[in-house]
């Protein structure tokens, strides 16, 4: 024929540049503009800015528009690499001398956060009638407190570097690893692998044994070997040798059977006595702007609002959110000589995220649960994370805003960093003025 | 029984954690520290930081390490992510209109750059016995100049914003929007559609109209857009909206028949005479840091070096090489009037990277190529990337260094940010100084 159609050049062309990219490029597009008008929105009417990002996510996502599918692929590598700097990131501001010094607090919410929701989930399922390994999953699906979501909504609270907020960053690691083991054993025992204690002791000394050996190993070698790298004089490789610093912890963390997260956050602490933590600060931060959102949007995006139509689902959803609320809640309290605001540490510790959703998907994979206990979940995490920011704020007896006067001056505190400011160039481009409070 | 063994629990939390992750995460680190290492090297013994970028692809790929796999989709999407990225950078530093002064001297060379090297490389395949169709993809192989290492490698030597290197920039747009229309017109030959004018008439008309569009309706509408951006205080909002907008338009790009990375350049462009393009620029800088040398090393990672043991695809490899060098070296003497260093222009038009890999990869699948000529192909495009940048350093008469005397001084132009420079934050750390010249 004299005449191709131009679809067939157009297909053509599409098919050589990889037709995936343009969906992911789309997906990206609607991402970054709903994350951060949303964002605005949440912080403008009091709210911080990362509530903004999960209903960006939720808007997005399985259960509205379906432009962001969590399990993409790009998108959950996108979404992973963005924890994994967010948890670099608090990893770079936490002062361990200030972690041990709340050390006992910390241990105590972090047990303590753990043992009651997990015994309170596990007999609301009982008492609906479930049978035992389901009510398992379902309780320990309430025991990880989210840390990410925590630690930005603290964040953006400007409270993360008072003892409260170290509190829950310490208790929330602690949290992370205890929930590592659970998940380990219960994904053991819903495969049909008895429970053994020797198997939990090993899997508990691997995760607590991962941050003190990267901690005493690190504090060695680290200072030395960036000493070299500060003479690489490629543009970047700084802040970029400590990003494949912190993914290179995340990756022995998870080869030696602990969780990612725990390894990139030990990268963080390893670093933050160095004299090069500034410009690693300023890169890292600079790249978790762009990949932090993207995590946040597909907690977001993994939420199927549809589920809200089954009664029963509404139901055990409901009672599941209440125990997980107030398990965590009454841990704040657990450290009774603790003279801070233990109020504030029991809400902190509150949203569960990416962990709690973890569980449920294991949950369902293994059979252990069906569609409505993974849905009731699914609602408990949903509600845990979106019921924490406000009430904070509400604690904190200020809405949500930049800058704080907790923070210290001219610190550059996380604060500055991954919570709701523009970053210090664009403030010095306006003529230096801290944005004036919302 | 009563032991589980731990591998079970390590399994297990690592199927929760997602094990292609950590897969990933061990790639990006020998990714970023290999390239931040062989760039540091290359610059060191006076080349381009780029060619130790393309050197630690070819060290982790397919034929040595097998490490870094480009094809892997989240690694293609880093590296798609990483050109888009460079483009969008060059993009912003363009004056259009010294573009457009040089306009006349950009579209002779493209031409020359296209009609030449197809018509000696279709010519060489026919005498070495190959049918009509592989010759006419092993000609359109070489036709399309790699403006991303084109640029790069200019911006290493302080030439970008020369009078060369404009021609360089705009004759290699040019190329790329040629390329994209002969890719176009050649899978369709090759999926067995007859040509027609009509097609390629269209298919040439959006590609051309696409930036004119762009210009035109972006140059109205895109600043008072940027206005209202300003105003989201949210972190990092205007940096990481324009690069939402780079996105939008290579997306827009691609679904219109044109080729993405046109699309990105074009935002750049609209977005240069804004005054947030300093803004812009740090945020898109930062990010590039990470993005842009994984598409340097995926580039570098596609070439299969066991190819070279065959005796047949050494000799087509050998002669495309040879006429590829000299079409593109002879288009750099095609504007006659132009009175700029024409063997620079020249040499800067050689390397092909990426744009010949699709033409061989489109060749290969439609079955239009044999594995020895897509060899051939592959051979010619690592040598012509390769051969550049130590040719264009000589001709230069200068060693690749950061700060070259065409650098506008305290313009912060691209020669400073996508070069290999350390950050200026980080010079202002060491008291100023700009690094001594290697």
């Amino acid at each position: 024929m004299f005449f191709a159609p131009p679809a067939v050049l157009l297909n053509a062309a599409a098919a050589a540049e990889g037709a995936p990219i343009t969906t992911l490029l789309a997906t990206l597009v609607a991402v970054i503009v709903a994350s951060k008008l949303l964002g605005e929105v949440a912080q403008r009417i009091g709210q911080p800015a990362v509530l903004g990002e999960l209903l960006a996510g939720v808007l997005l996502g399985v259960s509205l528009l379906g432009i962001l599918d969590p399990h993409d692929p790009v998108i959950h590598a996108f979404a992973e690499i963005g924890v994994l700097v967010l948890l670099f990131e608090i990893g770079l501001h936490t002062d361990l001398a200030s972690l041990i010094r709340v050390g006992a607090a910390a241990l105590t919410v972090g047990a303590t956060g753990v043992v009651l929701p997990f015994a309170m989930g596990y007999g609301v399922a009982i008492l609906f009638g479930l049978a035992n390994l389901p009510a398992i999953v379902a309780g320990a699906a309430l025991t990880a407190t989210s840390i990410g979501i925590s630690a930005r909504v603290l964040s953006d609270l400007g409270r993360l570097e008072t003892p409260e907020g170290q509190v829950v960053l310490g208790a929330a690691v602690l949290d992370d690893i205890i929930g590592l083991i659970i998940l380990s054993v219960v994904s053991g025992l819903a495969s049909g692998v008895a429970l053994s204690v020797a198997g939990v002791a090993i899997t508990t000394a691997v995760a607590i044994g991962f941050i003190v050996a990267a901690l005493a190993i690190g504090s060695r070698f680290v200072p030395p070997l960036f000493r070299l790298v500060e003479h690489i004089r490629v543009s970047g490789a700084l802040g970029l040798i400590a990003l494949a610093f912190a993914f290179a912890m995340a990756w022995l963390a998870a080869i030696s059977g602990s969780a990612m997260i725990i390894g990139a956050f030990a990268a963080g602490l390893v670093l933050h006595g160095t004299p090069q933590r500034r410009e690693i600060e300023r890169s890292t931060t600079a790249l978790g702007l762009f990949f932090v959102p993207i995590f946040f949007a597909a907690v977001g995006a993994a939420v199927d609002l549809r589920t809200l139509a089954d009664v029963r689902v509404l139901a055990i959803g409901a009672v599941l959110v209440v125990v997980a609320m107030l398990g965590k809640f009454a841990a704040g309290y657990a450290p009774w000589w603790f003279p801070g605001d233990k109020a504030l540490i029991g809400v902190a510790m509150i949203p569960r995220g990416e962990v709690g959703l973890i569980f449920a998907q294991m949950g369902l994979r293994t059979g252990a649960l069906d569609t409505a206990l993974f849905s009731a979940l699914t609602l408990m995490v949903m509600a845990t994370t979106f019921v924490a920011p406000p009430l904070l704020s509400r604690l904190a007896g200020k809405p949500a805003r930049p800058h704080s006067p907790t923070d210290r001056p001219g610190d550059g505190g996380i604060d500055d960093l991954v919570a709701g400011t523009r970053d210090s160039q664009a403030e010095h481009r306006k003529g230096g003025r801290p944005p004036a409070p919302s």
